[in-house]
């Protein structure tokens, strides 16, 4: 069985320990996860939904949460009632089966395993070299060198606002940054190079 | 106006030269586009018909190349008619108009300025490390290192087999090269780490 890369990420943070889905996107939020994988807001139910069908995860329905604040002794019960109303809800809370856990590893294997098309701006950009003028054309590789510096600035900054994190995790930092780097690096050379040659 | 990846590569490619839509095929094959924009063949007449629609390309119905096959002299006309049936069709040629090539040069910049998200299975998989064992993360690893040396030399074959290529077309194959390089030592440095380092 094969899960798409969003299914993969939704797959792990229910591996490591039940959440539901608001808790889900928070998760998501709060540890910059759209940075490795591309997740819209409203396709995460929609993605447990296909995960429980397929019996990767399992889901009970919780009140815990309502039921701890009702009991707290000496509360106003009626206003703590309806303060938590929108919490009395039963929320679907969201387990990992042990064959949700199995295709979780398979998958982050191949994951590791396997490269995936990989396709740049700079690229499709380059391939309508003819129809530009040599200075647009060089003007636009010297913002793209801006443009590298600023998200190099900002992933760094996002890596140092999550410490401490993990070592894998750094890692992963630590390769989008090569990336970046190197294709700054190539860029930079690139644009020498067509500097100084005839045009076109 | 803004046009997708695919739709600024079509538009290219009519701005070369009139072109109907089996022959666009044909030269994104023959060409191996497909290794810098994700175009499925069925969607070609789609995202022509969406070009037209917003102005940047006409269309008009050409005959030509039948009319050429029945005018050749001495040609046995009845079996050459049925031969070039399916050719005798009129065909829809694409031509960019002027409002067309303003688009293309400016979403051609757009793309040399600006860099576009890359998620990479690299950091997907980097992102369930907890989940696996010692011996298959880095086995795994180990794997993605072949991975990326068949790809250098599928790339490498590839960039070799089109030559003569212009300047700014093998520019793309090195940077696509470079980035692979890159990530290759990354992935060799990173294995050997986490080789020595206590598990996680």
């Amino acid at each position: 069985m094969e899960i798409s890369d969003t299914e993969l990420m939704l797959l792990g943070l229910v591996a490591e320990m039940p959440r539901h889905g608001y808790e889900l996107e928070q998760v998501i939020v709060h540890r910059a996860m759209r940075e490795w994988t591309a997740i819209g807001f409203s396709s995460i139910y929609f993605l447990l939904g296909k995960l429980q069908k397929r019996g990767l995860i399992r889901a009970y329905t919780s009140r815990a949460s309502n039921r701890t604040k009702a009991q707290i002794p000496g509360a106003d019960s009626q206003i703590s009632d309806q303060e938590s109303e929108p919490n009395t809800k039963p929320r679907k809370v969201f387990t990992v089966s042990k064959k949700g856990m199995r295709i979780l590893k398979n998958q982050a294997l191949r994951s590791l395993r396997e490269i995936s098309a990989h396709y740049s701006s700079l690229t499709r950009g380059l391939l309508q070299w003819p129809f530009l003028s040599r200075e647009e054309a060089l003007a636009a590789l010297q913002d793209r060198l801006e443009a590298l510096r600023s998200e190099e600035d900002r992933l760094s900054g996002l890596q140092l606002d999550q410490q401490p994190l993990p070592d894998y995790e750094n890692a992963m930092y630590d390769f989008a940054l090569s990336q970046i780097e190197s294709e700054y690096e190539w860029v930079k050379r690139t644009a020498e190079y067509m500097e100084t040659k005839p045009w076109n």
